[in-house]
């Protein structure tokens, strides 16, 4: 540590804090997979510290250990309490560094010890156009309610179920013939697409909450032209 | 009358009141120009055979006169009660052979006399993405709720305000800098693109509701097709 500590060139180069990843999932982790795949091509600068599952048997920890990424089961069955289930991933996520939480198929309320413990720094992809099919088989949903255009957001997760700021949002028709896995595929696409684009957003730090929106921050560049012109004027 | 009855090439030719329409409007009525466009342009196989405001200063009543269009003023302050008011309206656009209502920015809730003349035949627009922002002033509660996909929906009437079947939608993008008024100006453009083509849509009567899907009834030959392939599987 002295000796990184005492280049501070290297130290820049060494990944910062700020961009350690967590990723929750509970099945296949095919989001998970698009993080993973995204920080290999360079789109995504950051490194998954961690990937817990609830479930042993959830697909996508083979995924991550194809990829070297460390793999944690924690059966919320076997804790005493949702509160003692969530001190506990918040433990082990912050053991880790981890700057940023993604949950990718995670099957399971955040509660607010997790909350807490990372503030507008936990988030999730859900598969409809929000707020429109928020909760369980929004696909479903979608089609039973006759929708033309669908799509996938992603979010910052609150105590509110899938009602948290909305960071970015893809659309796609749904077509006549759809049935709830054909739409969930042409979904899939897009989730795949924006969910590393939004991870890769929220990690440059440069945004914030006004309302219940995430806006980017205006440049320094722009917000000083602006005060310039504002000066003059 | 008998003359045309007598030729029935030219009976056929003569515009079918299967193809009437009756426009409301209360405002500017750039809705109803979409319309009257799409027919002078042959994209739209139908007639406008009155237009009804609420409001006898709507700049939209012009747009139908300089288009030789009937206008015709049913100010709703001038009735006892509302289905007094809903019983004008149907009786009026029933005395012209109306086959499809299009609601055009009409700023009135429509009742059950009118929802019963007219059973599945009342279309209204909307500036949102529905079920996203039912009600008024949808482009602002867009921006509020901080989505980043927003649009534009033509839906079926019913008694649920902004619920009933959709019958097309189009997405646009919210950008950052937004307000209501520029979101309402990229969702507007949308609007003049797919009612026009949703009228169209419904006239050709080759739909179905489903639940509370709108949905396309199968070519006759599609359906052929398949009865044929199941006969012989």
């Amino acid at each position: 540590m002295t000796q990184l500590g005492s280049d501070p060139q290297r130290t820049q180069r060494t990944p910062s804090a700020e961009r350690r990843l967590g990723v929750l999932i509970s099945g296949r982790g095919s989001n998970l997979q698009a993080l993973i795949d995204a920080i290999a091509d360079g789109r995504l600068a950051a490194r998954i510290a961690i990937v817990i599952s609830n479930r042993a048997a959830a697909p996508g920890l083979e995924r991550a250990r194809a990829a070297l990424i460390e793999t944690l089961v924690l059966d919320h069955k076997a804790y005493g309490s949702r509160d003692e289930y969530d001190r506990t991933l918040a433990r082990e996520l912050q053991a880790r560094g981890v700057a940023l939480v993604c949950l990718a198929g995670f099957m399971r309320l955040v509660g607010i010890p997790l909350l807490e413990a990372f503030p507008d720094r936990i988030v999730n992809i859900h598969p409809s156009l929000l707020p429109s099919f928020p909760g369980l088989d929004a696909q479903r949903q979608a089609i039973e309610h006759g929708v033309k255009v669908s799509g996938a957001t992603v979010h910052l997760v609150t105590g509110e179920l899938d009602g948290g700021p909305i960071v970015m949002q893809a659309a796609v028709p749904v077509e006549d013939g759809d049935t709830p896995e054909t739409l969930a595929a042409r979904i899939l696409v897009q989730e795949h697409r924006i969910y590393p684009e939004a991870v890769a957003f929220l990690l440059t730090g440069a945004w914030r909450i006004d309302g219940r929106r995430c806006v980017p921050c205006e440049p320094v560049q722009e917000r000083r032209a602006k005060g310039e012109s504002q000066a003059l004027g």
